[in-house]
């Protein structure tokens, strides 16, 4: 692989940073591999507490290889958010993968770049997806033709590795996978709804409640642009 | 848990930033953690392409719970920048548990925080501890007393949820596991070097030649400047 492959990270407030910092440090490594990323105007974002500077003006952006939408709280927002979508929008549609990790999935099904497809997300929030006329798949990363798609943040790392494989060649993404040392050892289960604890996970949906209600409405908008924007 | 726990990344350049945005990103979400990431004069650090602002003054840190070093190519010089080594002794001396992902530990090691304890690193550099008298520990993550590392890269998450458990309790590590969808599953083995391709190992240590003679290099001097300090 001489050519070089544009991978472009559309950021945006209240992203959350995971869920682009660990794709981005694999692909980061790949021959050939520009990474780009990006914010409305350039503006510096944050995301749990972090800072990102120096970021590309995604208006700005010609075109890319890859689009990778990370997910967030923010997603919601970003949903909603014109410039932002229309950037997503007009990359999306020429890249050559349409990606994305945790609920960066429902900003593609709003930006219409999903419909019709199978897609993953993160568990709390993947019902969402079928707002946008997408189906939903529970595994930790999702492919259907050229979209890929990661569960819920930590699938970003699973997400990176299978994409890489399939855009840099498999030794490639061994090669990153030993340099990084990939051989993941949790110290519990419990990272799926179904393999945790019955309180935790009562205790985390309790936690998301109010969260949950606010996203469902900003989806249900979402999708009533998505309808207006196409028909 | 209601006190508040201070945990302090502290950065320089060339860090590789996944050491440190994977831990950061799973102590953020624990009940009554502040994270502070710091450089020193907080300058602006960038690490594989990203670039953090708006970092705290890392010599006016007063003192942290948690000190957690990441790892990255920039180690050897940070090892031999005398402002940043003077602040790492300071709060490390001082710290509850004194932490690091991969090559981070070479750095708490130069600090003389590590003599005679068990660390883990990064498959490819932990040979290196033994220059400063630390027993290198092969595993992902490193337990030994107040002293928790972990090893390369992306064990930083492991170590994250493994140091989260102990300080925050197991059940709010449980609750954030589940919240990052914390189940891993890689598209293919060979994070650890015993279990690559022979061919895939082969490739990574050729394309690491010259790193590996310049942080030798650089690790003996920071030992005999630790020998001169403690003597």
């Amino acid at each position: 692989m001489t050519q070089t492959c544009r991978i472009v990270f559309p950021l945006y407030p209240g992203v959350t940073q995971l869920d682009f910092t660990a794709p981005h440090q694999v692909f980061n490594r790949m021959p050939g591999a520009e990474t780009v990323v990006a914010s409305v105007g350039g503006a510096d974002i944050e995301g749990d507490g972090l800072v990102f500077t120096r970021l590309a003006e995604l208006e700005a952006v010609e075109g890319c290889d890859v689009l990778c939408v990370p997910g967030g709280f923010g997603t919601t927002a970003a949903m909603l958010d014109e410039a932002y979508m229309a950037s997503v929008r007009r990359l999306g549609a020429e890249a050559r993968y349409v990606t994305s990790v945790c609920t960066g999935s429902l900003i593609l099904a709003a930006a219409g770049l999903l419909k019709g497809r199978r897609a993953a997300c993160h568990w709390a929030w993947r019902d969402l997806l079928t707002l946008f006329d997408v189906e939903v798949d529970e595994g930790r990363v999702c492919r259907d033709g050229h979209v890929i798609t990661g569960g819920g943040v930590t699938a970003g790392l699973d997400f990176a590795f299978v994409a890489s494989s399939e855009i840099f060649g498999e030794d490639a993404a061994r090669r990153v996978l030993l340099g990084l040392e990939y051989a993941p050892a949790p110290p519990f289960e419990g990272g799926r709804p179904e393999l945790a604890p019955p309180h935790i996970l009562e205790q985390v949906q309790r936690a998301m409640g109010a969260a949950i209600d606010d996203r469902r409405a900003g989806a249900l908008e979402a999708a009533r642009r998505l309808r207006a924007h196409t028909s």
